[in-house]
């Protein structure tokens, strides 16, 4: 059956994230290493996230609080204030940097707008989301933005009825597993899996885990309107 | 006309939340004043507020971001990371509290909901915000929730698109005369201001500039299910 819906995760899958997350980690790394050089920095930061996920959520904002709690952690709160103001411009950085979109996007996007309801749904924090899609300059392609806080079953149903979508007629793209693959095919949906250049450890699943059937990999989302087209 | 879709804001409307922010900034406030006695940290932390507003949005996880930096301005970056920790501490506790209703919420609701469809409309952290309404052990009284990251006629504008809703058919139930009252009457939608105990001078507004007509203002949530009635 042709899809009508196309959902499009937005970090990772139309602008670059993850990249900018791994450049920031490695100025944080460094910092670290001037106080406490023999930290594990990364390992330390990443038990925090998880620890804070139930908190804070998702975004650059937990992030930003996550990496300041570490340092402290870590330094055993002998790090001058100073250098956690360095930490707090970080994160102002990721929240103004512009929206650097993925090679390809924006001429698929602007092809498929005319023969299918093009969704976005993103996770994580709504100012940031929002802020980014305004800067992104692809607002106008979509027919609805749904910004989750989490998306598993629950939440990609939740969309499915709050606009009327029936799963069958509803292929999600995006490049996490997790969060864009895994819970739209349990709901009968079909998916596209287009793999980024880094994935954040808690976004991944084996691919063993998945279904046979009813979902795809591509390697540039160029390839997409051949794909639906087949479908 | 009858109201048939009843919409409530979230923070200080239905739950305590103002007072929360109040009490935290007391304690910053002292805990400043340990290292800069002369300091006037209410006001520099609202300037910093409004500052961060573009690249924050509002919630919890921004007000903690702005204490941080308005503890290392105005020390010259000489307070303790110790001292910083304590204020990641204080973030949390907000986040992590049980969500506490205003009197006469629960019941009030309860009346309502056989008789409206009634709406959650909150802005601020979309993960903050889910978390609050699961506390509050409210949410399967409405038949929609949605959080916006800024209320004005644009976002108002979209709720009302999403759902089908008529401005003619819609009463705004809100703390905010910025956020509740102002834009839905633009739409020409009715609105009723329940005052909080404390109003963030952010969200204040001039009664003169209110239009005369097509708003209500009551001391308690009790009183609304007897002024929808005479609707």
């Amino acid at each position: 059956m042709p899809a009508r819906v196309v959902g499009f995760d937005g970090d990772d899958t139309l602008w670059h994230s993850e990249t900018r997350f791994s450049v920031t980690q490695a100025e944080f790394r460094e910092l670290l290493r001037r106080h406490v050089p023999d930290a594990d920095a990364d390992t330390r930061l990443s038990e925090m996230e998880m620890k804070n996920l139930a908190i804070y959520g998702y975004g650059v904002k937990s992030f930003t609080l996550s990496m300041l709690e570490t340092a402290i952690e870590l330094t055993g709160a002998r790090i001058p204030a100073g250098d956690l103001d360095v930490i707090l411009g970080w994160g102002k950085r990721m929240l103004m940097e512009p929206t650097e979109l993925i090679d390809g996007v924006e001429e698929t996007l602007r092809a498929l707008s005319g023969r299918y309801d093009l969704l976005l749904i993103t996770k994580g924090d709504l100012f940031d989301q929002e802020s980014k899609l305004a800067r992104s300059g692809l607002g106008d392609l979509f027919s609805g933005v749904e910004i989750l806080s989490e998306k598993n079953m629950d939440t990609y149903r939740g969309v499915f009825q709050r606009r009327a979508i029936r799963p069958e007629d509803f292929v999600m793209v995006g490049n996490s597993l997790r969060s864009d693959v895994v819970p739209v095919m349990s709901l009968g949906g079909r998916t596209v899996h287009i793999p980024y250049e880094v994935t954040w450890h808690h976004e991944q699943v084996p691919d063993e885990e998945l279904p046979k059937e009813g979902w795809w990999r591509i390697s540039s989302i160029r390839e997409l309107p051949t794909l639906l087209g087949k479908l």
